[in-house]
C-alpha cells in the first residue's frame, strides 16, 4: 500500500512546497493572510468547502475552517476533526541554517525547511489521504472537518474565542491533532494530551541610561538584578524554587501510571539527538527523567538580553535587561496561577523592580485514557508502523490549545504525524523524512476507514 | 584671562570637530589608522614634531609620540607627559542619541559626539594651550611630550609592550593623565590614581543545537547555566562571593584615608545624574560609598546574550549563553589573579563548563600622596577654578594604564581634563560644555608655566 501513498504524496508534492514556501511567523506577523487564503484553496482544490474566519475586534490570524463530507458509502453520522497550524517559529538563528529556511530543499530523503515538520506536512499528509477516499475509493469513510488556526507557535492566545464563537461549526466526534511522530527507536508515538504553558517577558531598568562602568562599586546595573532574581527561582539540583508550584500539580491517576510505565524512554538516544553536553536537570531530582518529561512542570529561560553583546569589551552598566520565561504546565496549573505564583515570588525576594508580562498563556490537557477513540487510533497506527512500534503517551512535553478543544468540543483528542526524533523543531535545519511523511499518509488513511466503521 | 582662552579655543574649533568625527572604535577597529594619522598631522601643524609608532609582530593600533621643546624663556630641564588616547567606545544603544553619534553637533553650550569627552577634546585643549605659549608669550615654559594611544578603551593591551620599547623616548619627570572633569557640586577633580581592569568573555555550550523548549523537563540550557554561574558569584547584599577575592585588598595608608576624607560625596547628585532607580548596592556593606568607589573592587555584568532576544515568544532551550564580566582593580589586584580566582570558584560551584576568556587587563596605580607634582597641579587649578573648588582624589574609579608609566616611566601621575559629572562617557549623548572645555585649556596654560618654574 504503501507505494501507492508514495505516488500520491509526489503528485501533490509541489502542493507541499509552495506551502512551506511561505513564511508565515506568528511572533513577527510575516505573510500570515496569504498563508490562511493558500491553506483555504487547496480545502477547495480537493473537493472541500472552506471558510476563512476572522474575530470581531482583533487583529488576531483568522483561523481557516474546511468540511469534507462522508461518501456514498462512508458513515455520515461520524465526524473527525483534524486540528493543525499555518504559522511557524522565527527562522533564527539564521547562520546555522545549512540551505535558506523558507527554500524547501530535499537532501538524503529529507525535506528541509522551516515549519514543514511543526506542521506544514500534516496538513498536507491528511489532505493526501482525503484524496487518497475520494479518487481510490469512491468517497471518504466519514465526514472530516479541519481547523487551521495561525497562532500556535505564540501560544494560541485567540484560540478559545474563536471556538466560543464557532462551537458548532467545528463539533465533532473526535479529533486527531496537529502532530506526532517517531521516537529515538522509531516508534510511532500517540500522544492523548499536552502540557500548557505560560510563556513570560522579565524586564528590569536600573537607571535612565547607561552608565560608565566605573560607577559599579555603587550602582547596580539591571544585568545583576536579572540575573539575581532569575537566579532565585532554581536552586543547584535544578528544584523549582517558587513558593508554592510543586503544589499546584494534581497526582497522576493509576491508568495515566501505567500508561506511563509502558512508554519506553532512552536516555542516550536523547541525549545524541541533541548532542546534549551537561547531566539531566533530573540527576538530583527526587522523579524520573519520564516522569519529568510527562507529569511534570518546567521553567526555562529562553532568553538573555543585557549590555554590551557584541565583540571586545564595553565597560558598562546596563540600565536595562530583558528575559524570556517559559513554564510548561501540567494539570492543575493555569497560566493565571503560575503568573500569580511568579509576582509573589518576586516581590518577596526583592525583586518588585522586575517586570513581569504575560506573553502567552494555555492550559494543559489531557484525554481520558479509557476512550475509545485512543484505541481506534492505536489500531490504525499499528497497521502502518506494526504492532511493536506504536507507544501511546498520556500526554507529550510539548504544548498545544488541546484544552480549549475540549473544553468546547468536548472531543478525545489524539496526536499524530510525520516527524521524527531529529526533525529539530523551532532549530535550523528544521526537517522530515519522506519515508515518514508517507507513512503518516498511511496512518490517517487507516484511521479515516476505522473510525467511519 | 578665559576671554583670550576662548578665542584661541574657537580658532581651533573646527580642528575639534575633524577629530570628533573620525570613528575611531577600537573594540571594532574602527579607522584606527586614519585618526593616529590626524594627531600626528596636528602635532606637527603646531609645530611639533610627531612619530606614528608600531610594535613589531602585531596588528595593534599605533601609539603617536609627540615633542614640542622648551622656549628661549622656558626650562629646557623639565619634561611634562601629556597622556592621551584617540580611540573611542562603541556608540550602541544607537536609538538613545538624540543626534548622530559621529556628528559633533552643538546644542545650549555643549557639544555632542561619542568620544568628546573620554577623551578627544582634552587633547585639543592641550595642543590649545600649547599654541597659546608659542603664539602669546614667545615659547613653551618647559618640555612637553604625548603619547596617544588607540587601545585604550579595550584595555590598553599593548600600553606595555609600547612603553617596554620607547622608554627612553617618553622619557618625563611627571605625567597628565588623559582625563579629569567636575563633579556635580561642581568641584575639578584632580586624580592621582586609577583602578585596573579585568575584562572577561563567560561562554556555555550546553548542546550542539537550540532544542525545542518541552524538552526542558530533563534537559538544561545554557541561559540557566550561566545565570546559575553568575549568581553564584555574588550574595543578596551584593558582597561578592569569590573565595579570596577581598584578600587581594592592600589596606589604604593613613595619608590615603586622610585624602579620602577630605573628599566631598554628594549622594544624591550621583544617583540624578544617571536616574538611579533601586538603592545603591553599598547599602547593607560594611564601608561606605566613598569608600566603595576609590578603594574597594567590583564585580560587574556587562552584557548578557542567550538565545531568543526579539519581540513576542520563542519557546527555545539556548544552546548558547554568553556574557561579559568587567572586575575593577585596587591596588593588591592584577588580572591574572582575578583569572585565577574566578576559575577557581567556576570549578568549586560546579561550573566546569562555563569559558572564561580573558579579553583586557590593566594595573591598577595610586601615585605617592606625598609627591610635590600634585601640589603644582592643584595650585594651577586652583588659579583657574577657584581655591574651594578643587578636589584631591587617591585614585579615580576609572581605569587606564597608570600602572605602566608608574613601572617605566617612574612619574608621579595626575589627571584633569574637560569633563563634568554629566558628560555621558561610554554612553548615548556623550558631551561636553564649551566653558568646562575653556577652563580645561587655562588649568593647562597654568601648569606649564608652574612646573616650568
Amino acid at each position: 500500500m504503501l507505494e501507492n501513498v508514495k505516488q500520491f504524496a509526489e503528485k501533490n508534492r509541489a502542493l507541499l512546497e509552495e506551502y512551506l514556501r511561505l513564511e508565515s511567523v506568528s511572533a513577527q506577523g510575516r505573510q500570515m493572510i496569504e498563508t490562511a487564503e493558500m491553506v483555504a484553496r487547496i480545502i477547495e482544490d480537493k473537493g472541500g468547502q472552506a471558510e476563512i474566519l476572522h474575530l470581531a475586534d482583533t487583529e488576531a490570524p483568522p483561523i481557516v475552517y474546511g468540511e469534507f463530507l462522508a461518501g456514498p458509502g462512508g458513515n455520515a453520522e461520524k465526524t473527525l476533526l483534524f486540528y493543525n497550524h499555518y504559522d511557524v517559529q522565527p527562522e533564527d538563528p539564521i547562520d546555522e541554517w545549512e540551505t535558506d529556511p523558507f527554500v524547501p530543499t530535499e537532501r538524503d530523503g529529507k525535506v528541509y525547511c522551516r515549519g514543514v515538520s511543526d506542521n506544514k506536512a500534516n496538513f498536507i499528509a491528511r489532505i493526501n489521504a482525503i484524496e487518497y477516499w475520494s479518487e481510490q475509493a469512491g468517497g471518504l469513510p466519514c465526514n472530516v472537518k479541519f481547523l487551521l488556526e495561525g497562532e500556535e507557535e505564540i501560544g494560541s492566545p485567540h484560540i478559545n474565542a474563536y471556538l466560543a464563537q464557532y462551537t458548532d461549526k467545528f463539533a465533532a466526534d473526535a479529533c486527531i491533532w496537529e502532530s506526532g511522530g517517531k521516537d529515538a527507536a522509531e516508534r510511532m508515538e500517540l500522544s492523548c494530551g499536552v502540557k500548557g504553558i505560560a510563556y513570560f517577558d522579565l524586564a528590569v531598568r536600573t537607571a535612565a541610561t547607561d552608565i560608565h562602568s566605573s560607577n559599579a562599586a555603587v550602582i547596580d546595573n539591571a544585568a545583576w538584578r536579572l540575573t539575581q532574581a532569575l537566579a532565585s527561582m532554581r536552586n543547584a539540583d535544578n528544584e523549582i524554587l517558587i513558593d508554592g508550584f510543586y503544589d499546584l500539580m494534581i497526582e497522576p491517576t493509576d491508568l495515566e501510571y501505567n500508561v506511563l510505565a509502558k512508554m519506553p524512554f532512552d536516555r542516550q538516544a536523547l541525549r545524541d539527538t541533541y548532542g546534549v553536553k551537561g547531566p539531566f536537570i533530573t540527576d538530583n531530582l527526587p522523579y524520573s527523567e519520564k516522569e519529568a518529561l510527562i507529569f511534570y512542570p518546567t521553567l526555562t529561560i529562553s532568553g538573555l538580553l543585557s549590555g554590551y553583546g557584541g565583540s571586545g569589551a564595553k565597560t558598562v552598566l546596563p540600565a536595562q535587561a530583558k528575559a524570556k520565561l517559559d513554564v510548561r504546565l501540567v494539570p492543575g496549573y493555569s497560566p493565571e496561577a503560575v503568573e500569580q505564583l511568579l509576582c509573589q515570588h518576586l516581590d518577596k525576594h526583592g525583586f518588585k523592580d522586575v517586570e513581569l508580562t504575560r506573553l502567552a498563556g494555555v492550559m494543559p490537557f489531557r484525554t481520558d485514557l479509557s476512550s475509545s477513540f485512543i484505541e481506534v487510533v492505536t489500531r490504525a497506527a499499528q497497521k502502518t508502523y506494526g504492532e511493536e512500534s506504536v507507544v501511546v503517551m498520556p500526554n507529550s512535553a510539548g504544548t498545544g490549545p488541546m484544552y480549549s478543544f475540549g473544553q468546547y468540543l468536548n472531543v478525545p483528542i489524539v496526536g499524530s504525524g510525520t516527524e521524527y526524533y531529529n526533525s529539530a523543531p523551532h532549530a535550523p535545519n528544521e526537517h522530515i523524512r519522506l519515508t515518514d511523511y508517507y507513512q503518516g499518509i498511511e496512518h490517517m488513511i487507516h484511521l479515516l476507514a476505522d473510525f467511519g466503521q
